[in-house]
């Protein structure tokens, strides 16, 4: 049996959450929403405040900026649909915290496809600009990339978001 | 009946206009370019001049930096192709001007469905890459992000060109 | 007769450099890897060697920074595969020395359809983040752009890597 996994990727405004909500919904059931975000200023909180309000009363949020794996083994469950939103956040809280990338991706990577109900995993895309000045910014989108790269291969589905709409990049629609 | 309007999504010097006097030329009948740029320096002239000689002298060209909704009321009309080029540089200017983005937005959204004729709207995608570093460009992207998507939820065709070719987001060539 | 030329464009860490070996190694037969890097500083010379050996000994590698057509003219034969990793740093290495790329980009154009064997070309996409702050990132971007749609003109393949899998912008799997 393969794991109900999909990977949402897609750039600022791209409508990458709300494409993403709408898969979770689907089936029904219960709904948990896990937010990586720590919010560090105004426009953050804002942002946080807006989506909340935008998913409505019907969904279970978890706050969750750095233990995911431990988070999706304790709410991923048959019949249910989890959301993570988003693993670029959660990257920088792992960044922030000198945490070791690799094992975290590793470990996430291990897990997913053992998930029972519907996981869908929302990131950023942001390699393709240009090269960032700073090298701090080009650590993160190198591990964003990799930790890309990684859950696409065990995942049935990824999907790239442009103008709220889906490319399918791998697999088909559930 | 659906209005015959396609958005045109690419990255810089992507193809995205060429491909889009392309969509415009092909029923024939008159042909209306709305430029929305505004000249700030020499190397937008030089970029304004060149789009100009490669288009050739069989367009209308109409210089609209603000009021894009007017000037697609005005010129579209059955057996005619309009091609705003760009939504990006029209947002820039709204920005410049302190309009009331969401409202202009609005305005435009309406309309498009409306419209008689064959109406092609390009614009840059610019999410894609790194969160930038000034609040100033990353609201620009916000506004951009919703901005298409907004368009792409009315637009029977949305394309994103990569390297001079299309990829259908949504609908199929006309 | 068409030649296999096959463009693999993608984001910073897509995958872009494994899928298109995998694209050379498939109908076996000798391969080889023309690398355009200049090594400038510790954290290239990391990713170069990284790369190597991520490749493995199974590979001829060329380096050449400069003159990447009089290379495929020398090492693309029947029965070969030649892998160019990548367009971008090619790009960069033609602005520091001040080449005409125009004439460059003109020349390569020309000889890929006359090439025999199978060639793979690598380029970064980099044109879908924010306007860059100074003038000689924009000018990179306008040349690589204007490079990949000159080289998708030509090439029957045309592949957008996104987390290390293929969206086909042209053509099919070979």
């Amino acid at each position: 049996m393969t794991a109900d996994v999909t990977l949402v990727l897609g750039g600022a405004r791209s409508g990458k959450s709300r494409y993403a909500e709408g898969l979770v919904t689907a089936p029904g059931g219960p709904r948990v929403y896990i937010a990586t975000s720590q919010v560090w200023d105004a426009e953050m909180a804002e942002r946080v405040a807006k989506h909340r309000d935008d998913r409505g009363p019907d969904w279970t949020t978890v706050e969750e900026p750095r233990d995911l794996t431990g988070s999706l083994r304790r709410h991923a469950a048959e019949g249910t649909g989890v959301l993570v939103d988003c693993l670029t956040l959660w990257l920088t809280n792992l960044m922030m915290a000198e945490a070791d990338i690799a094992a975290e991706t590793a470990a996430l990577v291990e897990l997913l496809p053992a998930l029972p109900g519907r996981v869908v995993l929302v990131s950023n895309e942001v390699g393709l600009g240009i090269v960032p000045d700073n090298a701090l910014a080009r650590r993160f989108r190198d591990h964003a990339g990799r930790l890309h790269q990684s859950i696409a291969a065990v995942a049935p589905r990824v999907v790239l978001t442009v103008a709220g709409l889906p490319m399918f990049v791998k697999g088909t629609p559930a």
